[in-house]
């Protein structure tokens, strides 16, 4: 089975994520990697940074000649400022971040927690999403992220096919499908520069060309909404996750909410097996399985805890009212993250594509994935 | 470490609940997990299946004398409605279910993965948070949940503390903080059930005692607010998890996000050693750890699948459009659900607390907890 | 993935297997587990207990119509002897039992480790390896176990194929494969018993029928003979196991342990797909996989630790000498313990076999294993 | 918890192990590192790979100043030789090899299957284990491993304490206890490497120094006979395992098998907590549970599987017979594979540390491994 592991600090060596169960035989692209780390840095609002650092992966283990071969693939993403040992300790922990519970958890620094708590870890995170998407394009599955809020301003998605939606947001220097948009948005990014403060957003996720059945009912460790929760709401300032409709679904009567079936012959041969639904409200997901329908999700990021006019705090040392520690930030960092969520669920569908087609070799994996729609084609038709 | 494994369906012998790790030496008491189970049957808007079970644990191994013995702990809830032999099957799947992606992945029948699917499990899930409660009680941590939302009706916590808030909730048969709008509500689920339809709902939950530092942010996978977030999207028809402000986070600019910081000498003796804070936007959660403020969750359900008046359907067995099928169900059960989400924190709340306190015994366990605040203090006021 | 958990003590209710990640669809006989469970309490040599108890299987969970639903199936075993709440303490720890040690990991009474440690604990994991047993027959694996040494009485096992070996152990009372040599063991145990002594003895376990690759080399964690000797080991009283020649192996030189590889077009239809062996002086194991070949493990079991004729030990209320505290017991298990052994190498193969093949239908299962195979020949012979 | 992964190839860029869970606060000593990975690369036998790498540690993360920060710690071994994509294919698989069954389990060529399988990647293994033990130095603990047998020679252990005997070992070029035997050995290495042979051995590890109750009788998967034989056996060309009497208590009566106890209370402030036994049969370990006598294990290695004088196989791409491929390898490297497999012990030691004593802090882990043998003392004797 995928899955991964990640180390790093801030200001260390690199970032790693070693992955474990990937199939062998497939070709990698590092320059597809690459890109998504260069999205993840990008974006409008962010801070010194990235001005700094300009990521690229070193892939350390787990091909020859190019391709996979079963073994584990680790992946480094080496740092620029590794001034580790050398940088200032934080005397007043800042809020929002974990610098006063992880101290007093692990009854030592400050600085010792920021490091790792730090959101470069997520840089690895991407670098893993980014070899698990070369897996799932083999399958014609597309995981696609955009911003869809940013802090009070709403930038709804137009209707589209996921390449013009692409192209939008590629235009687009928030990462929004509105890119005429932009200059509104950075406006407000500056007035919060200018004011010393910090905004969030929402981020969108969308999952197109799902078989049926990844995830499972019978376990509930293994419901794949649940694993997409864990993912998403463990990247650093989510705060919050909701499959299709999600909250609103509470809110209408479920006449209103759940998606009739019907069954158009025409499209039996696409993963849909001909089962069409006129809405998409349960965001692709029932029972904790993939319904063939596009997975949607939208995740909260809270504004970044790194003010320039800095909330009260406590200095440690004295334990006396202290503003909270600076340190370089950005002012506004939605755009990235919707670049690290994309690719943390592009990592959690592909590890349920291996569990649930198997992962040894790109070629018993595709068999299998052709298989499996046979068998469904003869249970649902057997004639 | 303390965890746990369901099995059972909703008209086999019964739900079990297989609890490893739980440490030894803590006397349980049964009628307080039957107490769960009550709340979970109970609600205004439940079906005819309510009527028929009247669930009660019955605790089959892990106990002696009474108390734990440091081995797994199972327990059952058996079923009065036996006849899953008999049930008849399942033609046009149910939207909402896991009937269509399920019977596919499967290669099988429907009412096989009906019988599992099915929210009869969550009876399981409550019997171990249940049992997971009398361990967090012995530490005063405390977990709370309400309802607050149905349909579209809003009803906000009021100010106070537990005791008051939990007599209030106990007075509801929404299990709402606000008994006196029972009246309205229970309309408004009488006219969703004369229309054939059903309602969905917003539950919050709050943790009250904890210490700092529970999860971890070394680790994507150790964040608390990320296991959490899996526990609780896990339980059936829920759609959304937000942690303190959530979505409302995104929104607002950080300087009215992050929670100050503050030292208050006269209050170093609680789990808080002296660390107060004015607000708690951030739900009692930074960088994946809890930071001693109460942690506060919202979860989104979805309303009950199976309409009076059905959706529209595929028969299986003729490819041709037919109504979803019908099994007896409810109109409205949010609040069982506030019971099952209550229970499923409870339960990642204690296996937090093993991992950061060991689980051997309650004696060493408890000792430790001192000794953490103890360490925990010196570091902070080495005077 | 195929796992299991158990649960029970001694004189509880009963032990439980709870096993997740078994395939749907497959029909479940329980009389098959109860042959294995009565096979379990026989063997000459046995104590009082094996009088009272008569094992059963109740399969709890997971079965609709007598197959498998893809849920987890739960399985008890209920004692007769339910007296765990009245049984006499234990003063004096036992040598070799889990008494001193665990009494002071958990720091409670001796008789609460005492009901986990117990070997009755084994029929809880008998149970989940006869019901593996149950599909791994469906791909014509077999598993066999036997008992080889009795104390200080060799026993080699003569040539034959397992039908032949099968019928020779199921005439011994031994479960050797000469029940000629039964008197004579009898004879030895016997007098074990008026010394007030006990007796171990050497298990053998050959698994035929295996395809190439279960197990992995790329993760130590996934090595099959790493998993085999975890789950062998972890038997109680197992103090030793090997693979192969074993320990024999690491006294001859190369040339005489490695088995050639020869090519045999006329068996390219089995599982070996022609790659024949002259030798199997590895046991059917390299680099952590299987090779076709029949996997061969022996496994050593120290003799029972309560004897008739108590060794010496300390009364922990007074800290002075005493003799080691008795309970029925019986003088020789190494019969019991080969089924035990047998059993649980079958449901590590069981499981491995679901990493292999996947595990959501009997169906795909099947499939996926000839799809498997086919591939495997064309690579090979691409003719 | 404490646990680790590795990754890398014979031939890549170099060897990784990502070890997770480390208690923050250890101040770590690369250079003991780069001690046990010297002596992996020693021993007499050794063939020119050893004399191409010079293997040292790089830590990659996890450090600030030299100390562990709670944070997952990286570490690498750099290949010098990095051929990976040049080296020549493999056509006819090596007996005792996974050039069979991996290149058919994985459907991919040999060369992809030998770089993961490769003996190399324990280089990876002895660097965790190394640094697992600069935490168990700090209770105490010593994990110390050495050759008892090669080929037919066996070397049995004298008397004596851990110093004296780490400076025979220290002494020996082949790692035994002996070093005056070390000719007749090294003789009979040279012999059979004329002969194109390779020779095994068996390998003795002992663990000093440890406390009562690491492991768990409660659940199978957590004793620690159980884990110590997976991590063991896991090692490459490892084929058996045996604890304490190992195979010859199975050939005693139990009276010569289990251990007395006796309790001597001049000795009660040690681990012991007063507790000794005149044997040490069980090997330190009784119901899967440390019982704070030594752990002792020996392990069997079959001779290398590369011989001078290649045994027979199969040309794949012909299916014609044809001697198996030769690459570069050692005759005997059973010296090697005891710092192997001590390190690996050490390594599961240590995670069974932080599972009994936490694990996010040193200083927090010290005051517990007091305050659990305050706790145990004050249980034996209350006065």
């Amino acid at each position: 089975m995928l899955r991964y592991h990640t180390a790093g600090e801030s200001h260390g060596k690199g970032l790693l994520a070693l992955v474990d169960g990937f199939p062998a035989g497939v070709k990698i692209r590092p320059e597809s990697i690459d890109f998504e780390l260069r999205r993840r840095q990008g974006g409008y609002g962010r801070g010194d940074r990235q001005r700094i650092e300009s990521d690229r992966v070193e892939i350390l283990s787990g091909l020859r000649q190019g391709k996979t071969i079963g073994g584990p693939i680790a992946l480094m993403i080496p740092n620029r400022d590794r001034r580790i040992d050398e940088i200032e300790e934080i005397s007043s922990p800042r809020p929002g971040h974990g610098d006063l519970n992880g101290s007093i958890k692990y009854l030592g620094p400050i600085g010792d927690v920021a490091e790792r708590a730090s959101a470069r870890e997520t840089a690895a995170r991407v670098a893993a999403g980014a070899l698990a998407k070369q897996l799932l394009v083999l399958f014609d599955i597309e995981v696609f992220g955009y911003v869809a809020e940013i802090g009070s301003i709403a930038v709804p998605p137009p209707p589209g096919n996921l390449d013009v939606l692409r192209s939008l947001r590629d235009r687009s220097e928030l990462y929004t499908l509105a890119p005429d948009r932009d200059a509104e948005i950075k406006s407000s990014i500056d007035r919060a520069e200018k004011d010393g403060d910090t905004l969030g957003g929402v981020i969108e996720v969308r999952v197109e060309g799902l078989p049926f059945g990844l995830g499972s009912h019978a376990r509930w460790q293994e419901r794949l909404d649940g694993r997409l929760a864990q993912a998403v709401i463990s990247v650093p300032a989510i705060k919050g996750i909701e499959f299709g409709l999600g909250f609103e679904a509470a809110r209408r009567p479920g006449s209103q909410v759940h998606d009739p079936i019907r069954y158009d012959p025409s499209q039996a041969d696409s993963p849909s097996l001909g089962f069409v639904r006129p809405t998409n409200n349960a965001g692709g997901l029932e029972a904790g399985m993939s319904n063939s329908r596009p997975i949607v999700l939208r995740a909260a990021m809270k504004p970044i805890c790194t003010l320039g006019n800095p909330l009260d705090s406590v200095d440690l040392e004295t334990l006396q009212p202290a503003p909270a520690a600076r340190r370089r930030s950005d002012v506004c960092a939605v755009p990235a993250a919707s670049c690290v969520v994309e690719n943390v669920v592009a990592f959690e569908i592909a590890r349920a594509m291996t569990e649930k087609f198997g992962g040894d070799s790109l070629t018993e994996m595709r068999a299998r994935w052709r298989l499996f729609h046979d068998l469904a084609r003869k249970r649902i038709d057997p004639r």
